[in-house]
């Protein structure tokens, strides 16, 4: 039995998918639970359903840290604060990534052994089905090459248990494959992480995705620049392959013909299976859902913080830092 | 009048495609001169047409700088020497990002008052036809903010010279855009581009390519991870759609009906329009073209190398930097 505590302010799309996405993961896990927190008036639907906390103040995506730790009645703090005090084995939010870190962090503080938290990312790849997680993507600014090689094995955790890979194939993002090759930090760790049985050397950013990894491990900064260069140039492509079926019917009428392969190159790229970012290394599981989730997105994010929250992922990733 | 030095080797398809592109290139440019080195068994066509160096060893990709400054006799090698000596205005090759910078650097030397070079590549955006340049894309393990703030500046004359771009917005790749936000390097950086009156602010990865900048600035190594990034995933999506047209004679058909639209997609994409990546910085124009340049890509490159000579652009950086 765990409990997962839920953030219903912060998403872009209300708290309605939220609820909707709470009854049916109690429905298929009966035997969990869930506290809702955030506008009660909002959450009338999950009376008898779930416990529900009210805390009516919606962190604003551009909120400060300083702002996130004053703000003690918004959803967001409320929740982490629940966490805290051991009422929860999970927290989700689809609050922004900077005021997650912060409450987290903050309020949970990083698991033992732990130098700083990250968030990790799954990617899809090539290969169908087969998912690679990149790690830091946007937690920190800079990090020291001791920093990586936690991240390695933090990731490598995760992979184990939500990506179901045995013995996880490592690499480093670097800019070039032989050793040697990347900034001054990634060189450093390269030398640490060869201690790694699972250490594979140095990625390039043109093949993270062709399968071959399943943990590629970053500095949260260039890892950020990586996740959104991805995202920004996939849309684009979308754009231009919807425009180009949008012109007329001929083009619509060619749609007709390619749907089924262009709904599994969507789905391929569809971020909202995959739940969202995993903020690793503070005490708990921390699941950061995509500001944009629908229900089916909400549901994955719940499906994954009780995977990690049933692995106890926190205690061995403390474990595997000793 | 410009002569342009062109390295024949080092290209994946041979030099067949730079034998046709340089055949074109004069026939449309008679004022001009090519110097091409290489092989001269398989430069006989030119004969007549422009002047042939020999010098037939081709450095490997993985060429080591100790490699390349070696192989007195490589063409690399040799075209960046007759530049130094002062024979040509421009320098072309398809040969590795590695063995360029260091043969180019070593013997061109950096242009005065230039810290650091850097390689510029322009990369499509959503508006149509309009283009962003990001640098350094890979000439460096890392920057100092003043290097970056260099960036800027050599960012910018390309914008002017090559986009045509009278007042190039400039930005700088963070993981926010938000003031504050970024790597230790981009938050010093971002104080000191203040002075710039074309400096826009910070930039998001997602939304690099959204036609908003005419310049983004990174370090090297961020930059390089940016490029291929991009790569990469274009690469993915453009499969995924030729699989999704390729599976029967019904998806076949639905090809016909999109193939303008999706044709504007490649154009979008096509890197071969660009004529390569420069190396900005250093004495002399100095052009990588694309590993797997054909005829077309290779036209591009000289029309890019000639019109960087005719607008002076070394001296024009070594002015701005003063």
């Amino acid at each position: 039995m765990k409990t997962i505590i839920i953030d219903t302010l912060g998403g872009d799309n209300g708290s309605k998918p939220i609820v909707a996405a709470i009854k049916s993961f109690l429905i298929d896990n009966p035997e969990d639970k869930v506290i809702a927190v955030g506008n009660e008036n909002e959450l009338q639907e999950l009376k008898g359903v779930c416990e529900i906390v009210h805390a009516p103040y919606n962190i604003p995506m551009e909120a400060s840290p300083l702002d996130v730790m004053r703000h003690k009645d918004s959803s967001l703090y409320v929740a982490n604060l629940l966490m805290k005090e051991g009422r929860g084995d999970a927290v989700i939010s689809a609050g922004s990534t900077g005021g997650i870190l912060t409450a987290s962090t903050l309020l949970l503080k990083n698991a033992p052994n732990v130098k700083r938290a990250a968030y990790v990312a799954p990617f899809p790849t090539k290969i169908k089905g087969k998912k690679v997680v990149v790690l830091d993507v946007g937690a920190n600014n800079e990090n020291s090459p001791e920093e990586l090689v936690q991240f390695a094995v933090m990731g490598s955790l995760y992979a184990q248990i939500v990506l179901k890979v045995e013995k996880p194939k490592i690499y480093l993002l670097s800019n070039g494959t032989e050793e040697g090759k990347g900034s001054p930090v990634t060189k450093e760790a390269y030398k640490l992480l060869k201690n790694n049985p699972n250490f594979c050397g140095n990625m390039e950013a043109r093949n993270a995705l062709s399968g071959e990894a399943d943990v590629i491990v970053s500095d949260g900064f260039t890892g950020n620049v990586f996740l959104k260069g991805c995202e920004g140039i996939a849309k684009m492509m979308s754009g231009m392959i919807k425009s180009a079926f949008k012109k007329n019917l001929w083009t619509k009428l060619g749609y007709l013909h390619v749907r089924k392969g262009i709904k599994e190159m969507s789905e391929t790229m569809d971020y909202k299976s995959t739940g969202g970012a995993m903020l690793l290394g503070v005490n708990g599981v921390v699941v950061k859902a995509h500001g944009n989730s629908d229900e089916y997105a909400f549901r994955c994010a719940l499906n994954v913080a009780k995977s990690l929250a049933d692995s106890d992922i926190s205690n061995k990733i403390s474990e595997g830092l000793k």
